[in-house]
């Protein structure tokens, strides 16, 4: 197993213990806690799967995904009262694993062809589109259209991929720890700062 | 036509006509209705089919599930008022559909070489993802997130026939009542014993 | 660039621009309210291409479609107060709008070997799927589900579109005309006289 496909599990089974945790005060039973962490895990690179035609999608192509999913999924149900008051862990895993999977899915983008801009779009399509699914499975406006600087942090570091990608010789690590970075201090940033996008109204300010 | 294709647009009919009714008390006009009857049908082996990589997906293949979904709208709109007085019997044919959608779904993943605890999924899947289209499009937390055991019959359904078809020599037709039977089993005994899957909550209990 | 192709940007940019309007008094941020905009442009011809099995989807061919949809959302933050006055503007050009999506989807269904019922389905959907979604991510009922005769205009005029093709041998361009001018005047007389279809209840009327 390369570091990347254990960033990549890692990452899954993160965010399915996100999902169910976030979960955790909507009256549902253990397996509608369940589903929400599976599909918060999958249900970025599902679409970016979709959407750029791989087939079977990627986490159906072998049961791994599934089995970090399940670990997720149990951690969050056996350690749920302890892991609650980690905000601050939770934020750092969170904002590593949007960086991973924002690679991730610009990488398979690229190597199926997609246009760069649009595969800045599926970079962050698979790092964002698991919590959009899971708020509208949950009923609630999702997040990332009312918050904080989440999806632009991605864009923001697919875009200095590329750019170092297409007009610099740095291997491919650097590449990505560059990346990686540009995402953890945009976010960090933005909430030490409390930066935020306008909001977007009709009416006069 | 086989029994099993029989029973495959039996299913789909029957699931139209369900979410049809399941719409009525939501101010919807027929239309609305009736692509929620449609949604209901046909949801769960669309996103099965996406997920696997079938195209185009099964219902487009051939007019006929259309007419299926047509028929159980017509049928849910005629006959709504004494419809709606058959709890019993919708409960029967609602268990028979999804233990048929479990058994197509399961078989259909694996014939796609998905590998088996993925297929379980696929199976389950097909059975229940219209449901949960349904509850979002009309804007309610899906049922099957807080309900009496409803996948989770599914599941054990298809871990059942999974078990059967690799360790045993059973013919196919015994398998499969074999696998509707302990569908059926389950979801009676747990409204009779009013068993339900634990809540999943953060605070003490 | 053909007619047809410009048509297309140009449904995708209006439909941009009306997303992002419906989202103004959300509490979105300029993002949020930017992916509103994606979603209702693009999500008919994606929801279809998935459906139909093209891959990737028509949008993530080439970046024409997202400059499109970019061009939509800039025009939309920039003229908001203006443009949200023009409402008989805005219904034109929707109008216009769900022609060519449904005269297109329609035309790509059939170009797929779809068979024509299920592709009149496809041609709505392609019109009218992206506002679904837009609603449903706004966390709001569907509008189509409850409103004038907004997806049964694409229906009748696809159908008429098909009896045309089939039926007689009447150019291209006039086949397009008489559906587009089917699909106009039906939405037009439907407001005018305030026709609606019958709301879908159970109890007693």
């Amino acid at each position: 197993m390369t570091l990347y496909t254990f960033l990549d599990y890692f990452g899954t089974m993160f965010f399915a213990i996100s999902g169910v945790l976030s979960a955790s005060d909507k009256k549902l039973d253990v397996f509608g806690a369940s589903i929400i962490g599976l599909v918060t895990a999958v249900g970025g690179g599902t679409t970016r799967d979709l959407l750029i035609g791989d087939r079977p999608v990627g986490w159906l192509k072998e049961p791994n995904y599934l089995y970090a999913v399940l670990l997720g999924i149990s951690i969050a149900f056996v350690f749920k009262r302890y892991l609650a008051g980690l905000r601050r862990t939770f934020f750092i895993f969170d904002t590593l694993g949007i960086g991973i999977f924002t690679i991730i899915g610009l990488e398979k983008a690229l190597s199926f062809g997609i246009a760069p801009p649009l595969a800045i779009l599926m970079g962050v399509s698979t790092a964002v589109v698991g919590g959009v699914l899971r708020d509208t499975l949950i009923n609630e406006v999702p997040l990332i259209f009312r918050q904080e600087l989440y999806a632009t942090a991605c864009i923001i570091g697919a875009a200095i991929y590329l750019l170092l990608h297409y007009f610099t010789s740095l291997p491919h690590n650097m590449v990505m720890f560059a990346t990686m970075g540009t995402i953890i201090i945009i976010r960090t940033l933005a909430i030490r700062l409390n930066i935020q996008l306008p909001r977007f109204q009709m009416g006069g300010e």
